[in-house]
């Protein structure tokens, strides 16, 4: 396994991997990696015969008010995990590596970013969108793996690959969850046992929807009793967004016909946690 | 010569060329082909060994108010001049095939945009970067060619490829222009032959510029003696802008020290044109 923080150096060994044609897996994360991420490798590792993971707490893409500084940096057992995968490159750049002082280019999408999380942190996919189009362009991958939990993060990097004609094709694999439900995140480190315990409720308030989903209830509805379980269920968290909104365009349904994407914000403490369902009618 | 429209085709083509060890040269152009286009691709039958010729006027680069529709199009004289060149593929899409009804992805440059045209001109260099993005993502170029008559241009479209890593060069060639100095462009055509007279005064005043910056004048100095000349030779035009810029930074120059760009844009009737020379104190 080659350890690298050089574009340049990245890139003589990708054109070197491609002459022999070899096929390029990427799976670009913030380090912090956990069975989430290992699902993505494990996925490129069958799909592809060269697996490039790229561990970049990426400044661009949190909001001042966020938690760029205190997010989980563990290189060390970060490194551990992906040697044992059997992965082929890691690309750890530093923050100057990626942004120059006179640094002035961004992507951004501007349609799905404008809903859910979008919504909620202003730059955050333009953020995500310019990292992820300079990593496609460093790597130069054949396919690229991103996860479900970030939903809406992956039908716009799908849209931004369509958009500005990259050569690759973009793979989503399922939410992992930890045995009881939560969803895996590298922010779910950030709560104490009691949060812990409350974090549960977006499962469970998911759980719920789906039920609804299926007997027939409307979005009205089923927000306020996903609400109310919320609030019971973990009574010092903080909603920030609940929506039932279409799969494709990310817009609120007012009435649901077919399948929908369910998709919550909710603050435990300090840690602001995603989660999402797709649910068929 | 291969002329094709369609996006899979050309990267088929020159998935293929690659393999086969070309390199690949790259000029992108809205058609209208004229000397100027003609000097960057006779670089490029130098220095690579696959042309490829785009030929696209975007419609994302024009203002609203301004003249993407009467933009001159000629696709079978350029079609014939490309033949000539011993250009090896033309690339000419239609708008449909670079932009589809869900197009919603943006590239921008921030910083160089703000000043000369794009001051101007607001979301002319973000349609600009924009469709390059799109074309060297299609093309995968090895270098690609850009003329100084639109120097500003040149490096926001460098600045670009170094911030979002983009894997190629780019070649900037000199301004090509007629025996009595006007600066070649499509949009020269608009010109009736009184207004053709009255074009050549943009060229005399940077000729101005030049013995002035040698003769130690500073910029509010030059740039009045440019606004008299212009005033005099074409009466019936307007100024855009003159402005005498750092090359690297773009910004307004107080006190000329070393190179400086002067660059200005004036009306002649309808027609929008543009010159620039850079000139060392």
């Amino acid at each position: 396994m080659i350890v690298l923080r050089n574009v340049k150096k990245v890139r003589e060994i990708i054109n070197k991997v491609k002459k022999r044609g070899d096929t390029v897996g990427f799976i670009p994360t913030m380090g912090a990696l956990h069975e989430g991420h290992i699902s993505l490798i494990k996925e490129a590792k069958k799909n592809t015969s060269f697996v490039v993971v790229s561990i970049f707490v990426n400044p661009t893409q949190f909001g001042p008010h966020e938690d760029y500084r205190k997010y989980p940096r563990n290189f060390k057992k970060d490194k551990e995990i992906l040697k044992q995968e059997g992965v082929d490159l890691i690309f750890y750049p530093n923050v100057k590596a990626m942004y120059s002082k006179k640094f002035s280019t961004y992507v951004e999408e501007i349609e799905l970013s404008k809903y859910l999380c979008g919504k909620r942190r202003p730059g955050h996919f333009k953020g995500v969108c310019t990292i992820v189009a300079k990593l496609f362009n460093i790597v130069l991958p054949d396919i690229a793996y991103f996860g479900q939990k970030d939903y809406q993060q992956a039908v716009i990097i799908k849209r931004m690959v369509k958009d500005l004609n990259f050569s690759l094709k973009i793979k989503v694999m399922p939410i992992v969850r930890e045995k009881d439900g939560l969803a895996l995140s590298s922010r779910n480190t950030y709560l104490t046992s009691h949060q812990r315990k409350e974090a549960l409720s977006l499962y469970h308030a998911l759980k719920l929807a789906y039920r609804m989903v299926k007997n027939k209830k409307q979005p009205p509805t089923i927000i306020k009793a996903m609400q109310k379980l919320i609030k019971k269920e973990a009574p010092s968290s903080k909603i920030d967004y609940i929506n039932i909104v279409d799969p494709f365009t990310l817009q609120d349904v007012r009435k649901i016909e077919k399948r929908v994407l369910v998709a919550l914000a909710i603050y435990i403490g300090k840690a602001r946690l995603i989660d999402n369902m797709l649910i068929k009618r």
